[in-house]
């Protein structure tokens, strides 16, 4: 039995979302990367890579990780190159996108020989959190004037828009891509590709994949593009848990199981955006589940089980697999979770372990 | 010159907070312990280690490297202990500390062998923010109910008491050291030693230094008990910057620039308790400084230089060594910041440098 904590990637959890994206690719025409900002963990890009078209990336890490372990396409995207990044940075792209003209004036003549583009702003987005919103008031994210626009026109074959965020709303997804076309279509018409992001939630129970695909083949024909999508949370949405262990029961007003993981350190959105993570909600015994660092908010949420919880007990916490093994850090020096992949016959193995060699490591 | 980004921790500056520190030890006799939850650098621990008494952990890695890397007196705890811990937890302890009476209860008879604790909750505390409050409404930080101390008599020889956060007020201090005495004082008096925790901002300037002496003296007096400090940020405040070089500049109605860094990966409390860095604040040139990943609200705070900015400018982003270097993640695969020390003499050294391959082997 493997040492908890780890994280647990469900291959059987994993496909249905993979076949999702493989056939809106299909219906659609779109071409899906994986966004690795989301999901880096590598060691089941194997079993992904038959059913994505490639990966995008935020900065020369990701860009290599995705040429050197995924493969097919490989978008490079970073709100700021470095003068020493752009040669290896072209070297590992099939297209660079740039995120200001500045930054195109700066690195065009290198990107020559690949496809370039530049992320477009569209001024509006889907999320409702300040601190993710990409059309907040000045935003660094993107060109949307149109005169700045303009200005790139003959340098770029294509443009990035990433606008939504965990959208589950095809109807509002539709609508804003109406107000795209409308503003912003005559220039899109100039070019070759348009990629529209992540954030799309098409792999969520209920979605109407369909009409997705009928609106993107649409879109796709009435500007004369291919398009992109860059799914990253719906590419492993409820793949995987962060499985633990229960290592003390306290009982002063409510009763708290503290478990040998934390939020900050091992599930961090958790802790930035305020929620709750998905716990068992089954039974009639409630616990608040509560990490082991010295982090008072260090708090899972709350749980429900059919039986009292013993020491030793394990919990498995679901959707555990987007902006969690990439945000993962040594706070309070709690032991990094291993990674482990369960394949389709069942059989689970640890990929990567992390120890106190590690640890030291990291800090000298 | 060191590419950017990376941690410089300046001796120079770190002096002053050691010296203060050896300074109060003498005169309270409290012995003080560096918490390494905030600050686990080790390449400057045989600097810090003429000027404090070793270290205190939360948890078996950081309990590890104190005793490896900084010796002295090491002190063990943990929120949770696992069964499979415990026994390296007495290997490398003098003290093990437990979060609560169920954990003495489990592992008190490994422990014999050492002096024993157990965490005191006083059910107060200087924090303003919810998220870091240990006295916060069903806390699992430690316990405070008089019939479950006595329980604890005669298998435990001493407490920690951790209550302050940042407190820069001395009365504040002295007044919540009272309530302690009159609330606790005659359990305290049975044990052989009393912990303060951290958070005491005594190394900060004007800090009536010698009134804390004074005051830490006679509650170890009244007590009857060896009076210990764990001073994190106190111990390491103001000796450190981030280093960052400018990769863009934008003006989309308000003065943008982008740097080679990332408040989520590498300064994560600003993100976390919605703090502004420390820049540069001198002259009439105003640029917002945000950071390169694809988070909109990646933004160190609004700076002021005497000349305007230029691609490939660096900037010094001060305060960076409490829960930063720690708390460090691969957000974005943005490079991490190496670590650099510059000596008394000037020199400045990188003593760890990350690159791909460090991000590569944290993802499988």
């Amino acid at each position: 039995m493997i040492q908890t904590p780890y994280y647990l990637i469900d291959k059987a959890r994993l496909l249905p979302n993979m076949e999702k994206i493989a056939r809106l690719r299909e219906q659609s025409g779109a071409k899906a990367l994986l966004a690795l900002k989301c999901f880096s963990t590598w060691p089941v890009f194997d079993f992904m890579r038959d059913y994505m078209d490639g990966t995008t990336s935020s900065s020369l890490y990701e860009l290599r990780l995705g040429a050197e372990k995924f493969g097919g396409e490989t978008h490079g995207y970073s709100v700021g190159w470095a003068d020493h990044e752009i040669d290896d940075a072209v070297k590992y792209a099939d297209k660079i996108i740039f995120n200001s003209l500045g930054q195109l004036d700066r690195f065009g003549a290198k990107t020559q020989g690949i496809a370039t583009g530049l992320r477009l702003n569209p001024q509006f987005s889907t999320s409702g959190f300040d601190l993710a919103d990409p059309a907040r008031p000045f935003s660094r994210l993107g060109e949307w004037d149109m005169a700045r626009l303009e200005m790139a026109q003959g340098r770029i074959n294509g443009v990035m828009i990433h606008y939504n965020c965990e959208n589950d709303d095809f109807d509002l997804f539709s609508a804003q891509l109406s107000r795209i076309e409308t503003e912003f279509g005559a220039f899109l018409k100039t070019l070759d590709w348009v990629s529209l992001g992540g954030g799309i939630h098409f792999t969520g129970a209920g979605y109407p994949l369909d009409q997705l695909a009928d609106r993107l083949k649409a879109f796709s024909d009435a500007m004369g593009v291919q398009v992109y999508l860059e799914p990253g949370e719906a590419a492993i949405t409820r793949s995987t848990t962060l499985e633990v262990s229960v290592l003390d029961l306290i009982d002063n007003g409510k009763k708290i199981a503290i478990v040998d993981s934390s939020i900050e350190a091992h599930m961090l959105d958790l802790l930035i955006y305020r929620e709750t993570a998905k716990l068992p909600q089954n039974g009639t015994h409630e616990y608040q589940i509560a990490g082991k660092t010295c982090l008072a908010g260090d708090i899972f949420g709350d749980a429900k089980f059919d039986k009292p919880l013993a020491i030793g007990d394990r919990i498995s916490i679901d959707d555990a697999a987007g902006y969690t093994m990439v945000k993962k850090n040594w706070f309070n020096g709690v032991k990094m979770p291993g990674i482990a992949v369960r394949d389709l016959d069942g059989t689970v193995k640890l990929v990567r372990d992390f120890g106190y060699e590690d640890f030291a490591a990291a800090l000298g």
